[in-house]
């Protein structure tokens, strides 16, 4: 070890401050920043480009720590370089109740936090579309506007996870070079040694996915920083294979799994503490060493004011900052509106994956900021348009992301590209496969990102492909999650509505069930009103009917089919479309009661199970669905066999009247 | 090519009858089956052991298809080999209501489909999970008894799947030579090229987890055979990159993604089978080529009356059939019944965490089928007990599995051991992190299998990790797949009885929600009914109880203490644990009723989102419960701020009398 005495001294105040965190919170895990303190004191003091008195600086490089456990190697760096919000009270805080210091990093509690981590493998995705949108946004605006890099540090449990291996296969593919990893090779998961349960050559699992990689020292702070400038010289993305120690310095723990996930123990950590050299009190590093930190803080203003200016004398700050800032561009409503009402007079039957794309042509012509995609099944979920060349290796200008056979990575891309801003992310794939993707998009959720997830094949309608590719339980599954929209919309009009919904929802991600199967048009009288937006509506029926039939997607029409033979029956019935759960859950008590209206009768018609309509359908509405897994067969057959018929909601209706 | 007329001909019966069915259903995927002829052609008729006249033969060879939409390939290997259940009028049923040839293999509807695969990557796993059992019962049994491979063969999009490195690198680890997959290498996935989205160097990536790998033309038969029969003497895993054309013989659409999933057309079917000499009418495979298919399925016969007479005369015999039959022990029921009796003497105050483990100490001593694990969280999941040695590369003896950081792939070959028989799989991780798992549970529960999912931390009593740990949704989530038992037991005693109830559900896998915080004994009375197999049950209070309050888990001892309370305020109150709602569905009506009572006002508390409960609750039900993601602090700080307290039962209760 060849570090000066000043370069222990900051390593060591991220040390001491994370011992002594986890031991006030009596929880937490000491040992990741005391083994990466040596690189992080590296990256943040000598080489990323950040300023703390500019958290959302555009063009700053991003850090991802996504071994999230960690957090504390984080919230130390944050305070020490002099982030106003991180104050040592919010040190001393950690882990309790209404901090900012959570857990695992929380992205929107303190400034500086690029991405919610912990779920493990989550932030090297993230990091591969926050280098996809800078590739992006540097192609279109230019390299002296968008020019930064990605820093992601990386455990060995991040590498273990699958989603690690779809995410560093495609930015090997794509050649990100502003994207490094680097990987905490500290030989420790939980249950001990790696050995217990891998035996995989990371090195080399890298370079087949087409990444530069360097091996180091991770306790060497001068090949640590020559590593990092070699990797910014690099045209690939690199992944840097640093040796650590975890929980560097404690004497009796250190380079065991007793390090990972608790604190250290009075004893072991004064022991740490007399091996390190730190003899200052708890929380209190020593104005000298924190002054070098802030200075390191302060060191890019230059740059940053250099770029302002650039910015300033750019044609493109209008269009650069309305990006940034997320604003859709004026007239996408107008346009909108346009759309639809020629949709309601045109009376298209399409599958509303068509219908997606149609509104897709509209959005794409005039939203440059979509960033579109599939999981190698474009033709399938008609998430192309005109506009949407694809975005490759040697063309970044591309507007159309060929994720490969790789939702759960496409999912947290899409996460990375929404929080790295400039962009609207949106991805196709089977809804069946949401559960691939599932902890992306609950992590979208969480973080309030304006994701769209383009799902078609939304049901049995799928037909031949079978139980394993139909949806049965996945509509509930969604609409389960927290702060997340899930729209099944019902024709090509509701479809566009749907979609603008999702793109205006700012904070907040989607769910676009679609249709494999053509479907009518049921809004044939246009409405400026975007009626999907209050999540259920009043289709077809008077007000005082005697029954209500629910239904969404590709079951509106039958419930419509239902209502004109009860009609004939001499029952008053009337439908109500429910685009989104989620939107009619927020509508007064007024309109809800409307919406519910007198009727003595309540059913409900869609092609998944009833879980998620329990709610609307009270005691003793009846629904008409799923309450098994599906079948391969033609889909006629498949309606018909499962029972979810115009026949089946007239029967419900019927036989409670 | 060196490929004799013969083989030739068998390897076109398969390509044949595979474009015939895909034509004639107008739906399907002839070009896997075209492509992958060849490679079929030898494994099936030369190189793997089994026999159609016993398809259960314990130790046959497995074949997993884990690209599953070339289920045609199966289908017309399984006719043409003699499985007599696959008869041609099958293969003309193909992708039809009823038929037994799904659009993919679906495990249980024919002879010989090992597993049901269609979602990618899924087979990898299982093929790992059968090798694991194969080498676990070869460990314990005897290599006379047990002596197989698991041959699989996988697409470029099961290899993108991230799940795909979680399985080799767990296999590469393992060492489990008697493992090989045959990638289908192919160059075209669904968007077209491989290229478009991938650049990976499969065969380094294979090497760097530990494969021993051969790469060959798979259209050369004599390659073929030699690169199998190479694979059989590796000491580690084999993999063979096996160069094919999809859609093998097609004469425009061969090579391309035209011929991946849609029908051929007749012109370019006509033009196929001119190309590859086929003059048969459609499904009329010629007298000679069928007897040389039938002949290659007959030629393990001897092999197989070899064995019988091994196993006859082994000692192992009666255990060997209990076993794979997947009977549990005699004595098993006593064993709990006797446990649950000092349990309720005892009364713990544990975890129901530590309760399973408790509980395991009792089942891993008498049922030696257990195969354990964690998905690297042993000492938090509390999966292990003094029977469970570990599963390692040189010791195949051990039942406990590192499964590593590796949740999907844990999963899937749970999955896979649970199929090959002889093993009942169980393993851990955190309730929230089912979602990385999703698939293969649901995979689980469509096939039925009897896997046991130990999943603790299963609220925000987990804490200070916070919202990414905390499962909020995860109940609802996944009481909303079919054919899945969700328990959270309230104590030991209920532990005890679910893990029982997992362990006889023996056509169901089942999830157990347990909890990280210490709970109260709540079951102080013995009873020798397993009262958790009715699902809900009352646990304190009277009959004719004005009030009844649900409630699972770590929640049941705060709907006792509301009890309490509101008895003193002069409330009647009745407690009804719910240790698993899919149970008490399957309950006589009378028995609901009983349940339910005649009470005016039911609350239910789960700290967890409210969906699942809505059908008990009915209209005027109140839920006490979370909302939102939860948030990182110490456990009673968050049950205090998400209101999940016993004065907030009361309150719910009282608000409506």
């Amino acid at each position: 070890m060849t570090n000066t005495a000043q370069q222990n001294d900051l390593a060591n105040a991220i040390r001491s401050l994370s011992m002594d965190a986890v031991e006030k919170a009596n929880s937490g895990h000491p040992g990741l920043p005391m083994g990466c303190a040596d690189i992080a004191t590296v990256l943040f003091t000598k080489v990323m480009k950040f300023d703390p008195a500019d958290s959302k600086w555009a063009d700053r490089d991003r850090f991802v720590l996504s071994a999230g456990h960690g957090s504390m190697l984080l919230y130390s760096a944050l305070y020490l370089l002099g982030y106003e919000d991180m104050t040592i009270e919010e040190v001393k805080n950690f882990r309790q109740l209404g901090s900012k210091t959570a857990g695992h990093p929380e992205y929107g509690f303190a400034e500086g936090i690029e991405t919610t981590t912990g779920p493990l493998g989550q932030g090297i995705g993230n990091a591969v579309g926050m280098a996809i949108a800078e590739a992006k946004l540097a192609a279109e605006f230019g390299a002296d506007i968008v020019d930064h890099y990605t820093w992601c540090l990386a455990g060995d449990g991040c590498l273990m996870e699958g989603i690690s291996q779809e995410a560093i296969a495609l930015a090997g593919h794509l050649k990100l070079n502003k994207l490094v990893v680097i990987w905490d090779n500290n030989n420790i998961t939980i249950d001990g040694a790696v050995s217990n349960a891998d035996s995989t050559d990371q090195v080399a699992r890298f370079q087949a996915s087409g990444w530069n990689t360097i091996e180091i020292d991770g306790h060497d702070q001068a090949a640590i920083e020559k590593a990092l400038l070699d990797a910014k010289k690099s045209d690939k993305p690199t992944m840097i294979a640093a040796k650590t120690t975890i929980g560097f310095g404690a004497p009796k723990k250190a380079g065991t799994n007793k390090v990972h996930g608790s604190p250290l123990g009075a004893e072991e950590l004064a022991g740490a503490k007399e091996a390190l050299g730190i003899t200052y009190p708890a929380f209190e590093v020593p104005a000298e060493t924190l002054e070098a930190w802030r200075a390191a803080g302060r060191r890019s203003q230059n740059v940053r004011g250099e770029w302002l200016s650039r910015l300033g004398a750019s044609a493109h700050k209008a269009e650069f900052e309305r990006r940034m800032a997320g604003q859709l561009p004026a007239g996408f409503a107008d346009a909108m509106n346009d759309y639809k009402r020629q949709l309601s007079t045109d009376k298209p039957k399409v599958a509303s994956r068509k219908a997606s794309q149609m509104a897709l042509e509209i959005i794409n012509a005039i939203v440059p900021e979509t960033q579109g995609g599939s999981a190698d099944l474009t033709g399938s979920n008609l998430t192309n348009t005109k506009e949407t060349l694809p975005f490759q290796a040697d063309n970044y200008s591309g507007r159309y992301m060929m994720y490969g056979i790789r939702e759960h990575a496409m999912a947290a891309a899409m996460n990375g590209i929404a929080l790295h801003g400039g962009l609207i992310p949106y991805g196709g794939t089977f809804m069946c496969f949401t559960d691939y993707a599932r902890p992306a998009i609950r992590l979208s959720a969480l973080m309030h990102q304006r994701v769209v997830y383009v799902m078609t094949h939304d049901s049995i309608g799928l037909g031949e492909d079978g139980p394993t590719h139909q949806p049965v339980e996945h509509m509930s599954a969604m609409r389960a999650i927290p702060n997340l929209l899930v729209f099944r919309p019902a024709d090509a009009v509701e479809t566009a509505e749907c979609w603008q919904l999702a793109l205006e929802a700012d904070s907040m991600p989607s769910i676009l069930a679609l249709s494999r199967q053509n479907l009518p048009t049921v809004r044939t009288e246009h409405t400026a009103e975007n009626l999907s937006a209050k999540g259920a509506y009043t289709l077809v029926g008077p007000a005082d009917a005697d029954a209500v039939i629910f239904a969404t997607g590709s079951e509106v029409a039958i419930a419509v089919e239902a209502q004109k033979e009860l009609t004939e029956k001499g029952v008053s019935a009337r439908v109500v479309s429910v685009p989104s759960m989620e939107l009619f859950n927020k509508q007064s008590d007024a309109y809800k009661a409307e919406v519910l209206g007198s009727a003595k009768v309540r059913v409900a018609v869609e092609a998944g199970i009833e879980m998620s309509w329990n709610k609307l359908l009270g005691d003793k509405g009846k629904f008409v669905g799923m309450n098994s897994f599906g079948a391969s067969g033609k889909i006629d057959d498949l309606y018909a066999h499962f029972g979810i018929t115009s026949d089946a909601v007239v029967e419900a209706v019927t036989s409670q009247l």
